[in-house]
């Protein structure tokens, strides 16, 4: 690559030239010459790169007025933080999601980005660190060993958020449409074999539930990851920070975010524990084993148009096939289906990453980070997507479940009460054997008339618990 | 195999001699035949089976109340039931523990072990089902569907008080070991490199607050599977059911269990989602994954005795080897790690099995239950292994520790504020080259005198935040 | 446990009673004590126990040639080695299948067997280890790290064979019903949507043919693992072996099990190597996916009666429901998606133990063989099982294929080379829209003439490539 | 986005604007707006899209050959394809990486961006298909179904020989350490326990044999990726194809690519299973493994600088923290574990796709592809780094080797042979207690002299099968 100016700059390793124009600086450069591994920059992650900014903010408020940071390098930081968290320079935070060190590399490019743009508020060149540090100032009473965690965790958090909106829209779709159908009695099925008719209403209903349910579960995992380990410093113990930053830096830095951020009790435990992630990463699991669940079943519902169950028609939203005229597929469920898979995957190796820290840090946090954040964002759109372009158009084929619902045998479960098992049974196999149907065969057996059919039939008789009928 | 005398029972399929000595019936025998997967009872889960049996209490309490089940059923089903939970016939519940069919299986080989125990109290004969009848009586409107889903609740519950417990054992172990060694400074380690100083006291109590925290997740996640879907029978929609049966027989279980136990608002969304085992799952491989790091910590602060960090000693439990003379391997913690991975590898098997629901059941809950009683009795085994075989026993090298902390470069970090970073990096680089001690390097530079290391290089100075100390 | 006399065994950490019946000795009881995990002895599997014992007659054999094991004692170990092939004290392999310390305990408790079996012969007492000794000659020239991983293999090798036959009867069974079903005419489906015509017969077809494949990978993996480390002693080294006894016991090995192992040529790498673990858990892995995949596919198309796809009838196995008059369902299918969830998280646990390793071995091939010799034996029995329990019964619901293919639109893609796409297309949308048939419609429009239809209908034409026909 | 012109182009749901400097066309816009899912393109995968060309190429040739394309479509259609293979238009290849619909967006992108190229060459407008089209004429003959999982094979392939090609340059940068290490005795450990002495070339050289072995693996792999099912078309009846398509197509693929690729035999199996992708995702997963086992090695064996093994020393690559002076840590390792993590949990992504395969059709294969071209991608970086930026200036500290093994009590088992073991224990336990030398106690009790030791204790007589020397 051709630049025109650079500037240079050194660390440990010795110089090196830096492009003019950067606002990285020199960790950042080893950092892309070290870990040349996914080509995915952390600016992928918009949460992170805020997150980051936000720790440096409260950082830099709390040295502040702790006496360690003068006013103009305060206010300069700050214009920077603010800057980057309303999306400047976010092409700048160039460091490979994979990356070793423990975080090193993210912060440290977090700290040359946010020095040189405080830099260039202060009116001088970038790279001038004796006007302003990265890591003197920046990353002052820190080690990214707090920072890193702690900028994951605020990350994450946003990231819930999010993605629970979503799920709301998606959650929303699902009950209108259990509204819709509520009236639509069909047959219910266990084992893939015709059980007891229930309505098209409450299967979607349980859709809508089940979404809810994982939405508390989510809520309740954003709880725990507001437990930080800012004022730490290296393993814990604090070492070169006064008593009064870590609480100091929490406060700011609950105001700077809005997230209700407490310190941990135990900062030891809290710098090399990854427990809340692995917990996330479960939970998200789950919300991904959920939804694959519902999307197995709208394809299955779907299945036709006529050679399979065929009780409800989802939107076609592209061609299906171009061998095939006329087909039309359930892409949009099979790409939940897909995105539930990799969250699954994700998890296994959020696993793996948690199980093999060692002492006093979990040097692999980068990977868990960027499995949940996959998690997180690919669910979002997942669901956002299965709203829009799926769920809202569902239509059901209201005479084919009614069809199915009376030609099955599974009615007779509902004349137990009347007839008794054991004519029950006599009915069910006769009906197997001969194809006609329950009602058919009960009437001409003398069991039942017409009329009490119908009644013990109604819909609203069959799917709830119910008094049994005195038959007239 | 040779029995002196059989009776014949009935099914769908037929006819079928069953011992005459045995409490189960034809349904097991079947069940039997068609499973012959792992060789494991379903007995080999005492909290399955009990929790069984408190089911069918519960329903056969409800069923009396509601008229359906008349006094002297109701005596003989309850006698069966509470002697089935003081250990009675639990070598009959065989079915194996990996089975088709949704729980069936299981649910039969209960109905008809309570119904022929239920039978010897009222003096009837093994078999004479119309006097008492598994599926009639014993099983009166229930459904696999709900009692099944139920059971594993209530069993698994019982399951995760008595790993509590077991952890609790394990979190007091490390927190004696914590006090013990409240004073013994050593070098901390990130990255599996020297940091800076803590003490050995503060690296247990990290232990016992991780393990005090999953038991926390675990107590959340069991609330969670409080809530039952009894009187959803088949599909949830609880045909052949009155309205006040599910609230009737919640109210039962949860005097017979001592369970607070609750009934789900939506009983179609709660007959086919596993939610909560997933939970449950996801908070179990938590766990799991603690203690593997836990136990990775263990050995590696234990390697040596010459070539290793020779830091702590784990007590010897067995001769480690037969070809090297007094070789002692860390047994016990290899263990649990070992527990761990079966752990991980079982919270996989139940997102598969979760996934792989259908509509209006999950049938693959068999190996689901199968998975968690297994992670649930192995992690409380190796929690009590653990604390006993292992961590009680612990002693630390007192002079390995201190002449690593005085040997190590780590410890300039403590100097940064008396003598600046620029000062320190160059100590540290020398100490590296020249094999020197820092205190010796900065003595001999100038910087500190011995007097004024010693106040600096304090324990307490070194393990904590502090304000910086004005030097004399 | 009362036990009438006990025998004084002494070990590293003193002295314990052993009970005296008990043809295992102090290292086995303190592995018992150390090790109360699973309750799962390892005589769970007895081709590990044979595996032992072929191990250590094969050393004998080698350590006799060498001058170095007399042969009054050669003949005791061989005799007790073959009575232990032979099914004699498989009872008193004891420890538990989960333990610590890298396979010690159960090398030990193979060699303490073997020597008082051995000692009976020599018409000594147990325990009289003067006259022949558990480590100075069962185990001479041997340490746990080679003789452990080479028994696994020796295991696995010969579970992978009874596994393999018992494929190749389930392939059989596919093979029948292939060629029993191989004119019925039906629709393919491709994302659940009607697709293209096909036969059943090729449908089965697929399934015997994966299952052939899966057999060929089994085999490859079987070859990786008859490369064996025996003679690697303590870490690969081979120290205190003489350059002969590599070669020599090996050759043994091959001869006492009829298993073409051979020498690793790197034996520190074989020592602390897993690979070829991994490389056949992942074989297993792949089994199981596919015969999941098989069993979901049995379970479609045999949803029903009435309300599902309804194309094949399992044959009923047990009754399906307590409340649902004659429901039956498919529970053997079921069974073995449990044993593939199962195998897929045993692959899980099998990457996370072999990752574990360290160094000059791997502490956790304990849960590794557990882990293999589970899935392979649980694939067998599901394989066993779903062939005779399931498939060799299974019947085709003729009328209902033929009446899909007639009435699907489907077909119409085998009129594109005859009236062209656009025409199909429209032809496609009417029937969707309409319920028409394509042949009504077809014929209708003046497109094609009934005898055309038949003509290019015919099934040969549409269930393979052919040369678009010259219509008359 | 505001593009000045535009146009229009229809598919089964009506009109859509294409911004008109787009190759691609309607089919790939509607992919764009239905999977906004992860926001990678295809085109992160060079191999993928040159595959995809490869496919079309042959095609073409097969078609022209069998009368169905004229001369001028097919030389427009190979230059595209060439073109496209040489690099360009690689930004045409625009739909996510994740996608429903079982890859036909990804056949969809090709088709249009190849017959846009093609249109171009022949003089046409964009979008002019009158002319040349998309699927009439580069997708003639071919259906997603057999086009998609054959360029994925293609693409497969391409990405193991490069991954095979980074690990022989690790491997070699493995064995020059091993010769460079060759004379180095140091302490073998097993369970992290000291154990007897080996050399650092041994442990080295056993990196470079399992890598060795791992690319052995992974070419058996490749060959089971090279069964294609081109010519299945929709469900591999070949619905529409002519007998010499498949045949024919297959022998050009092989001459486009290069890769000796061979016709399925039973294109109905081939076109549903995708084993062959599971088996390669299983042996990626052990290759991963290793690679982490690998550097867990590495990273303990450099632990310190003093506090740890201080075996080895890896180059520093960065400054390891802001706030400890001089800290270098173990980056290149840890990148190369976090990538393992990936690839493990990838394989469970592809576990679970493989499974949820239906009937006659896999619709989850795009995110196999992901995960399989993620895993190879990033296994290959992690390889190439690793050698040049630690591997390669791995240097060893001799000093502290030799020290370890002099002082080690684990050489004692070397003396077994002429002591005696029980001798040998009672050395081991002075030692341990007293902190003495091995060498000291031996002569000290008279049982050999130093000079007797030094022969015994020669590391040619330590580090491989010997006889035992006659003493003098």
């Amino acid at each position: 690559m051709l630049v025109s100016t650079q500037r240079i700059e050194h660390d440990l390793l010795g110089d090196l030239p830096v492009p003019q124009e950067a606002y990285y600086g020199v960790h950042t450069l080893r950092a892309l010459q070290n870990f040349p591994i996914t080509g995915i920059p952390i600016s992928t992650y918009p949460n992170l790169v805020n997150a980051l900014a936000s720790v440096k903010e409260a950082a830099a408020l709390a040295n502040h007025q702790l006496g360690l940071l003068p006013e103009h390098k305060l206010k300069a930081i700050v214009q920077a933080c603010q800057a980057v968290r309303q999306g400047v320079a976010h092409d700048q935070f160039v460091v490979d999601v994979i990356q070793g060190g423990a975080g090193t590399s993210t912060n440290m490019n977090a700290n040359e980005v946010i020095a040189n743009l405080a830099l260039e508020y202060l009116g001088c060149q970038r790279g001038d660190y004796a006007a302003l540090h990265p890591n003197e100032d920046v990353n002052l009473g820190q080690s990214t060993n707090d920072v890193y965690p702690t900028a994951l965790k605020i990350a994450a958090y946003m990231g819930i958020v999010q993605l629970v909106h979503a799920m709301d829209v998606l959650r929303a779709s699902f009950e209108r449409k259990a509204e819709e159908f509520k009236n639509d009695l069909k047959m219910g099925r266990t084992q893939l074999q015709d059980a007891v008719p229930m309505t098209l209403g409450q299967e979607f209903s349980t859709f809508a539930v089940m979404l809810g349910e994982d939405e508390d579960r989510l809520m309740e995992a954003s709880k725990l990851i507001c437990e930080i380990n800012l004022g730490a410093t290296a393993i814990g113990t604090g070492i070169n920070t006064s008593p009064e930053y870590a609480p100091l830096v929490c406060h700011h830095l609950a105001s700077v975010t809005g997230i209700p951020v407490t310190t941990s009790p135990n900062l030891v435990e809290a710098t090399q524990d990854v427990g809340s992630f692995v917990q996330l990463s479960g939970v998200l699991k789950r919300v991904a084993v959920k939804l694959s669940k519902v999307c197995n079943d709208l394809r299955l519902l779907s299945s036709g148009p006529r050679a399979g169950f065929g009780e409800i028609n989802l939107p076609p939203v592209q061609a299906g096939s171009s061998i095939m005229p006329g087909k039309v597929n359930p892409v949009i469920p099979e790409v939940m289906n897909q995105i539930a898979f990799e969250v699954i995957g994700n998890d296994v190796t959020v696993s793996f990453a948690a199980e093999a820290g060692q002492l006093q840090l979990n040097a692999f946090e980068p990977v868990i980070a960027h499995s949940l954040f996959k998690s997180v964002a690919h669910l979002r759109a997942g669901c956002l997507t299965l709203a829009s372009k799926c769920v809202d158009g569902i239509t059901a084929n209201r005479e084919r479940l009614q069809s199915l619902v009376e030609n099955s045998i599974g009615i007779v479960t509902a004349l137990n009460p009347y007839i008794g098992y054991v004519n029950a049974t006599q009915v069910a196999q006769q009906a197997l054997v001969s194809g006609q149907s329950v009602a058919e065969i009960v009437i001409e057996r003398g069991l039942l008339t017409q009329v009490q059919l119908d009644e013990i039939l109604r819909p609203a008789m069959l799917t709830q618990p119910r008094q049994s009928i005195v038959l007239r």
